[in-house]
């Protein structure tokens, strides 16, 4: 796979996502409320970009797999498998909020390799790949391409999505991340994958997620890790696609990662 | 006072404000920790945009007194007063987050009647009076200028900046908040007074917070009364200067602002 026909393609794919997505942001949108109970709003934007995506994927890799949020997974005959979320921040959508993000990855046997974070209203993208030696980040936006190096919790600009017990995380989670919260120098909620890209531009120092899902991630881990930053479970190992949901450490430095899994472990 | 005089002059402070808080977004900055214990920066982006909005309201108004938040109130000779916030969300800034703003409200006998909600990063400006019988808001960027309309909890899309007892609520207005949070469509935090001009362009529908200061309002209540909202205490009484914190809803229609206040008093 050529670093270069990826990167050229990964325009076309944020393109063809935001065609359908931008339209409806601060615009009228229909919602419907796909979970049962649970607030888990789908807007047509996210089905018609996830849509466009997948046709556009097939178009160019038929051997490829795609697992998408909307529609069933294409199984592929290759080693290569595309995992899209076209609205991650689903909620800040609806709610007027340009922190929502269209996240494009792609896994070569099962580890991500490239990934698109794209905020088509701010004009801002990040587009990591570890398939390279080098190790690639390419930013648009007025935004740096490496995360802050920050080593010290003290120091640390923390983010989490909700903090409250009930939403994304357990009690026990809730009372851990409050703990660790306790440490740092600054907490910050409501971003969603928007705050993973500002880790990996220097930004943010830290962001604590729980009950998230694999299309939540996998498009993630290649910023992180071209931006020089550390992304691990709870726990301090790697990622994979369980099929349930997952603890995740983003951070700027590994020193921060594990003084930062230990207080959540404690 | 001449609408159009104080519009024109709206840009002018507006400008004057990015031109120092703008180029040290994103940016290395330095932060004095004003407060002992508690989070409190203030960045010298606060500092020197509320210097430059002073020098230029005092060439312009000799006679209007000037209320900031870094420096000691300007008494005026006239019943005009202007009530400053140069960064308002600091903690966005400081997280690289876009989402702060520069609040700058005109006081007429006490009453708010002029207020600027401006966001440079984003090119986003909400400029209200409610000095003329039309009570005008005009708003740059690609957003409304009037409420949603939304009357109904179980519709609203609803904002605190953050809903955890011990930073803006105490345990009972977090508690009371949690309460509301339940019967509302869907919660989003992290905003600070860019929620409320979110609410302005019809795209949130209610703000729900406490602990704030006159100078994180004063600016905001021309805004809302222009775009057809509502804004009071949590009492349903007028929002004033009492010198001491502030419990705030904003609402897109009366009737939402009563049922939520219901919720919050129970």
């Amino acid at each position: 796979m050529d670093i270069r026909t990826l990167t050229d393609f990964a325009a076309d794919l944020a393109r063809a996502a935001a065609q359908e997505t931008l339209p409806r942001f601060r615009a009228g949108i229909d919602i419907v409320n796909k979970a049962q109970g649970g607030f888990d709003p789908v807007t047509e934007g996210d089905r018609e970009a996830e849509r466009a995506l997948r046709t556009l994927i097939s178009d160019r890799f038929p051997g490829h797999g795609i697992k998408g949020e909307e529609f069933p997974e294409k199984e592929g005959t290759e080693p290569w498998r595309w995992v899209l979320d076209p609205i991650d921040g689903t909620r800040a959508f609806i709610c007027g909020v340009p922190m929502w993000t269209t996240l494009i990855g792609l896994e070569h046997e099962g580890r991500p390799v490239f990934g698109i974070i794209d905020q088509p209203h701010l004009k801002e993208r990040w587009v990591g790949e570890t398939l390279s030696n080098a190790k690639s980040l390419l930013v648009t936006g007025p935004a740096g391409s490496r995360v802050s190096g920050c080593a010290s919790l003290s120091e640390a600009r923390m983010m989490a999505t909700d903090m409250r017990a009930g939403e994304y995380f357990s009690d026990d989670e809730a009372e851990a991340v409050l703990r660790l919260g306790r440490e740092v120098r600054v907490t910050r909620q409501g971003l969603d994958s928007y705050g993973f890209a500002l880790v990996a531009s220097g930004q943010m120092d830290m962001v604590v997620e729980a009950g998230l899902h694999w299309h939540d991630v996998a498009a993630v881990i290649p910023v992180i890790e071209a931006a020089g930053g550390t992304i691990t479970d709870w726990q301090g190992a790697e990622l994979r696609d369980t099929g349930g949901t997952l603890q995740v450490i983003v951070a700027a430095s590994p020193k921060l990662a594990e003084d930062a899994a230990r207080i959540l472990r404690a």
